[in-house]
């Protein structure tokens, strides 16, 4: 790209939102507008938005030093997001010849997409449709998701602002159980997001500490769930502990791959990508220990606030994003496409981390799932090497700028209508 | 009591847990020990535990100046809490005997009691069998409870904190609300607690500010739920808005007086003090709205995190835990009984209270609910005044002692086993 006048970039979101994706919107606002690019525009709900034209100039929102950092602490994909899957470039050219019309109308030299594996799915299409069709827009990938499963990077930013808020929640709702005379012999059952990688639900086990046992015990969606074994684990704790608190993942299946919120009456849909919403199994659960253990229980799902809870975000995490964000700008820039940044681990202890970038055909649709031998054999706990991999991604905090008494986010008066 | 040698203290804390009861269990501990006390025994789950000779010396317990900060952010009740009713004295009154022989035999002078409606009833019945039967133990009620529902106070210990948790919540809920083009349409039902009285549910207007519309609709316990006059409001609302979140009360019940809880399928039971245990209301409005408006829904319970979540405590609220302890503690000191320390508001703003106390008989079995003119005239929302009066209540934050990445509670080993 030597020697050619820089043009413009658009960023966009996409996939479920996190209380860090805001911070890596802002990392790539600030390294394209250090880098020298005229308009840093932002599509409203990703390719989805785009498509319909409809995307916002990001110097009207990022106007100052002020806003950006509002922008790093505001939970929620600030663009909006989509689930939106492109189709086959041979099955469907129009929306590729729609796509780059738009981009080429706006002179966009770089397209950054921040989102996990279905997002990183859109980059491939779109940079392989670029080089197939001679377009010099360069596509790279930011990686976000709560979920923890993209592939080759070490781990991804939003992981670490849930994972901390869910040892954080877990180990008050454990406190709050040894309380009550009334709650003695009480099953808490804590339903945590993850579909099919347990890495939040594995989370919980940083309650555990030296004022806290943590979780009695954690179920991962890497192995089938036995629901006898389960009844009968509960059980034994039972004997021993006046309140039992049990992790599971929404996402656990049983040996034919049923997800246990399906034993249950829950209504569940479908999204784009063929992905059910899956919630109620930690009712079900208390459905069935009620009956079994004739004792009381309660389900407790953490539901969108592990996504969203900013307000106890990790400094590591909300750091890392930014940095992701910068690094996407910097790859595109110097001529990046078909990439996705990716996060290497340095060092565990001192914690210490950098950027690199992978071919994004290595990454996209693959997912990284718990290793086995970082579960306990029984399968009913992770084990310590766990521990080590998530804790320096659950350091420090990111103070809120709280107005009034409650925390303030990025807002520009009439953005809420564009989305 | 002028001249007579000091003897002991003995604190319990009872009913529900909050963020701030461990507050006020150091406010009394310090007084205590301040005034000469030669020791300050703790209830284990308040009198049901006492009067099975269950209680420990607190100076094992709060041995430092950081022991008394970590108390200060620990969630739950740290001594244990009961729901236990104390029959009336003319009813059994081998009951008293027992008691009043455990607190003659450990040298009690004075008898705290941290608790809500059912633990001044407590406070109630000892004091006025003291008098009857000629015991100088005094005995002093120190107000506590998120429900905010205590009469003759302007709020009480435990409420600040759980309402800047619940509009920190509700507002990150919302603003997750907005990210997902999928999510149009969608109508999110946030379910808080708060059997009778709606100061929890009201506070989930808090979320409105500047930077967020709040909720769409707030319905509290005060008024009957009309159903159907929801739903149109919901259909209404999902004419104007890509989605909708209404903040509801587990308490809200039918012109009949039927908890909404009780229409769906859900399990209840009942407590000593004859209340239900009230959850799905969310879960149910969410099917009665999925049917009726063909949306997707999404139902939210803040369930045991809104009374335990510490790590977002109120600095007025956990400062004024502590104040209430200490007034509680001097009460008694000075001769006080069959008292309860309330919090008197001196101004709006800047804000300033200061405590006082009134005459339990005045408070016991009294419940304080939300006035009918901070409701809006629809019972859809509440007034603005209803928003000045809890503004202040949830101002300023303690920061955890944070390990680890995880904050840090107080904890003695070997203790919870005696829980």
């Amino acid at each position: 790209m030597e020697g050619k006048k820089k043009r413009n970039v658009i960023v966009g979101q996409s996939g479920g939102p996190t209380a860090a994706i805001n911070s890596s919107l802002a990392g790539v606002y600030r390294t394209a507008i250090d880098r020298g690019y005229s308009k840093v525009y932002g599509m409203l709900h990703g390719v989805q938005g785009l498509m319909e034209g409809r995307y916002v100039d990001l110097s009207e929102h990022i106007r100052t030093g002020l806003d950006a950092e509002l922008l790093k602490r505001t939970p929620s994909a600030y663009l909006g997001s989509c689930r939106y899957k492109l189709p086959e470039i041979h099955d469907n050219q129009e929306v590729y010849v729609k796509i780059f019309k738009i981009l080429e109308d706006l002179e966009i030299d770089c397209f950054i997409y921040i989102g996990g594996n279905d997002s990183m799915d859109t980059i491939k299409k779109l940079s392989d449709y670029a080089i197939v069709f001679g377009s010099d827009i360069r596509f790279v990938g930011c990686p976000k998701t709560i979920d923890n499963d993209l592939a080759l990077t070490d781990h991804t930013p939003g992981y670490g602002s849930a994972a901390k808020y869910i040892g954080t929640s877990v180990k008050e709702i454990i406190r709050d159980g040894w309380s009550l005379e009334t709650a003695k012999g009480q099953v808490l059952i804590v339903e945590i997001m993850g579909r099919n990688a347990g890495w939040l639900t594995g989370a919980a086990a940083l309650a555990k500490g030296e004022d806290c046992d943590g979780p009695d015990a954690i179920y991962l969606p890497e192995l089938p769930f036995d629901v006898d074994k389960f009844v009968k684990k509960v059980q034994e704790v039972l004997k021993k502990k006046s309140s039992v608190v049990v992790a599971v993942s929404e996402g656990i299946r049983d040996e034919n791959g049923v997800y246990i919120s399906e034993l249950g009456n829950s209504v569940d849909y479908v999204d784009a990508f063929g992905h059910k919403q899956l919630t109620g199994t930690a009712r079900y659960l208390c459905e069935v220990v009620s009956e079994k253990c004739n004792c009381k229980t309660r389900a407790i799902e953490l539901s969108t606030l592990q996504r969203a809870a900013s307000h106890l975000a990790s400094r590591v995490d909300i750091l890392e994003a930014y940095e992701v964000g910068g690094a996407a700008m910097k790859c595109a820039d110097e001529g990046g496409s078909g990439q996705m940044v990716v996060i290497e681990r340095t060092s565990d202890d001192p914690y210490a981390s950098s950027t690199a970038v992978k071919d994004v055909h290595r990454i996209a649709n693959d997912e990284r799932l718990v290793p086995r031998d970082w579960i306990t054999k029984d399968g009913t706990y992770v084990t310590s090497e766990f521990l080590t991999y998530v804790r320096p991604l659950i350091q420090g905090d990111v103070a809120p700028i709280v107005v009034d008494g409650i925390p303030r986010h990025l807002f520009v008066p009439g953005f809420q209508d564009l989305l």
